[in-house]
């Protein structure tokens, strides 16, 4: 049974500022709450149906963990997705440390405003073994619900930090590479090892004082008539050509 | 002005049956519809606010459009979007013709559901000059109104066909590719210029009595943890490593 206030308050992290004063976010669904479960990933409170709670008796016990049997009609009202799936959990935040940029593949995203991408981004990072992704300050916020479900559980792989990309792409002794329409092209150059890549808005580009700071201009060449690819597109192909190697 | 029967009509172009029986789609936004214009793509009419129409006489005139003027709250009444962008044209589907398969690159889809997905796969298949885009009985029909806006105006130079892929594999003499987590890696071959690359549903992959009709197996390398890629992003690193040539 869910009290009027558990309902208020998980609802509540449907919100940023909530999110970040409770350091705790919303995850959903069988597949993504058994990676977080398997990955050890502190979870304040499980909600989930009694069939969930059956089949998962083994790991509830082992694990310790916190599990509220809910009905479907309480699922739904806290849940964030249009067909709620069995489960729910609040899980905690990761404390904010640094990134390490002596050495690694990273990628720098400036602005990306699209949860569906950001999710798609962070798995995709994921796959390709991408050493941390550093965001702008003015991305969206990755513990976003939606962000959280199109990655998939690559957010407990993948280090993710929000940072001053100016600062970072001034400090840095690593290569850099941007992503624009006028680079020289991905297919025709020797890529580093050490590396990073940064990826811009979704409509605007990257922004020209942040472009000055970075020394290569990289581009997936056009074969046909799109105008342009979807930011996530981008970033997939290129870290493709920088981390998949003979 | 709109009238209750047009406010109806443009609505039920949101089900894909009637869709299909009046040959018409939903397309939204100045860039597409602005786009569907430039092209020439045949409109039954367009939907606009005064301010649309006044920075498109030009438009308007030269190419005989068909215009209906209508407010913010009309506009909300017939729009797909959550947030409606000044006009909405409603296009004729192109008539149905047969895929050329004797050359070229094409791809084919099995069952992709996500419109999300589709969209991009078609955007993506448009800068990378893919031939064709064959798609199985049961993938999502390209006129939802999610594909369309999320193809951005792709549609209207990517040549997409319906078809039974078996028949199609069955007959081909190109070289044909599937996308599968054990296949030869992407980097470590030569890929041909003319071929078939076969991708599968979001979660279920490629069917067993489809992948049989395929010679060929490739696979993009994992570097890190994720457990799969996003279709769409899955599609378009292949495409880049076919269609990308030195």
């Amino acid at each position: 049974m869910l009290g009027k206030a558990q309902i208020k308050y998980i609802q509540s992290l449907r919100q940023k500022k909530i999110r970040h004063t409770e350091q705790a976010y919303i995850v959903e669904g069988e597949k993504i709450v058994g990676e977080y479960i398997q990955f050890n990933h502190p979870l304040k409170s499980i909600y989930a149906t009694r069939l969930w709670i059956r089949e998962n008796e083994d790991h509830i016990q082992r694990k310790k963990l916190h599990v509220v049997e809910v009905n479907e009609k309480e699922l739904k009202k806290i849940s964030t997705l249009t067909t709620p799936n069995k489960v729910l959990a609040v899980a905690e935040m990761n404390s904010g440390k640094k990134p390490d940029l002596i050495s690694g593949f990273h990628i720098a995203l400036e602005n990306i405003q699209d949860p569906g991408n950001m999710g798609t981004i962070i798995r995709t990072a994921d796959w390709f073994g991408v050493d941390s992704i550093l965001c702008s300050e003015n991305c969206v916020d990755i513990y976003n619900p939606k962000v959280v479900q199109s990655a998939m559980g690559s957010l407990l792989r993948v280090k993710i930090y929000f940072v001053s990309l100016s600062e970072v792409l001034n400090a840095t002794r690593l290569p850099t590479y941007a992503a624009t329409l006028e680079g020289k092209s991905i297919v025709r150059q020797e890529l580093p090892e050490d590396a990073i890549l940064l990826i811009g808005n979704e409509s605007q580009g990257i922004s020209e004082s942040i472009l000055e700071l970075v020394k290569n201009r990289v581009t997936i060449p056009r074969v046909g008539g799109a105008e342009s690819l979807n930011a996530s597109i981008a970033a997939a192909v290129l870290m493709a050509y920088f981390q998949m190697k003979d």
